[in-house]
């Protein structure tokens, strides 16, 4: 996606090889107009699919999904990362590690918003390790419901989350792609195949 | 705002006179249709008023935010509840106690998204006591920063927070106001008002 891949080259913060912050549009402060483009693109890439619910985890995965879920006419449930008091229904849950945070959490959603006549997208701001949207699937098919697709809005194509997904059979759908992080510069997937054809 | 008011007395859930459930659109699983209308309500009644930003906090805050950010054209900033370890940029802070959940969480907003001459439109899904909005008004003070309104979604008028944030000379707009939970009924402060017209 152009739009967005231009505003990560722009806005965004390469800290080293492996961490990049967007906090400028999508982690921390957000752009509307971008989120609502970005819902748009999902709508599109995941059209005539069926999907009945999107998931996705909070907070950062919110803004892009509750957008996508605008777009695509369905209702978006977000998990959450830690219990809440009124949240006291049947709940399902996943351990999720977070390699940046080192820490395991546990992320939880209630059995009354997914449901084995769904067909559910798992959308997510990032995908690296994949340790969240792993946690996700997880969750989904504890209900019976299929997972039809996860969209991502940034993917580290250079950590091996996305082939695990693949390997599970899984459609995912990147917004960017990015190659690699070297000398403090995003490279994205599209340009390396551009730099090869030439 | 009447399509509110209808959803919360359809599927909101009376816990008890002091607690209301909204998590079928609101808390867990959200209603982005329901959302974008209550963001073109914020923007109607903020319009006219120059908000340069809107500043809300994790996570519930956020759908309603990003959504009234799309209408008014301005940027959203959630304010973290939990240190992030990639936002490690000066931090503005403030303590704010959940009478819910009995704890004090200290919330975070990064020094480079809001300035001196920003006018802030604080949003948050809930006001009760009010800790969580005096929080976000705390921070957005603190960078000189002019705090122009405060948007509920929905207003628990039963409890102090509201006339907390009139006597700092503050504008609240809330667009569901709650006059009573009892008898496990959601009354809402208009009705009362007919029935006193009556």
């Amino acid at each position: 996606m152009k739009l967005l891949e231009e505003k990560i080259k722009k806005d965004g913060m390469v800290l080293n090889e492996h961490v990049l912050k967007v906090d400028s549009f999508l982690n921390h402060q957000l752009d509307p107009s971008l989120m609502n483009e970005i819902g748009k693109e999902f709508a599109a890439r995941f059209n005539g699919n069926g999907i009945t619910k999107i998931v996705t985890i909070e907070s950062s995965g919110i803004a892009p999904a509750v957008m996508a879920g605008l777009h695509m006419m369905v209702p978006v449930v977000f998990a959450r990362k830690k219990k809440s008091l009124t949240l006291t229904d049947d709940l399902l849950t996943a351990s999720v590690y977070s390699f940046t945070k080192n820490e395991t959490n546990e992320i939880s959603v209630s059995k009354k918003y997914v449901d084995a006549n769904d067909k559910v997208l798992i959308i997510d701001d990032f995908l690296a390790n994949g340790e969240a949207a792993l946690g996700l699937v997880n969750i989904v098919q504890q209900t019976g419901a299929e997972v039809t697709g996860i969209g991502i809005v940034i993917e580290k194509s250079f950590q091996n989350g996305s082939r695990k997904l693949q390997d599970l059979g899984l459609r995912v759908e990147s917004l960017a792609q990015i190659a690699s992080l070297t000398n403090g510069e995003v490279t994205f997937i599209n340009e390396k195949v551009e730099e090869y054809i030439k």
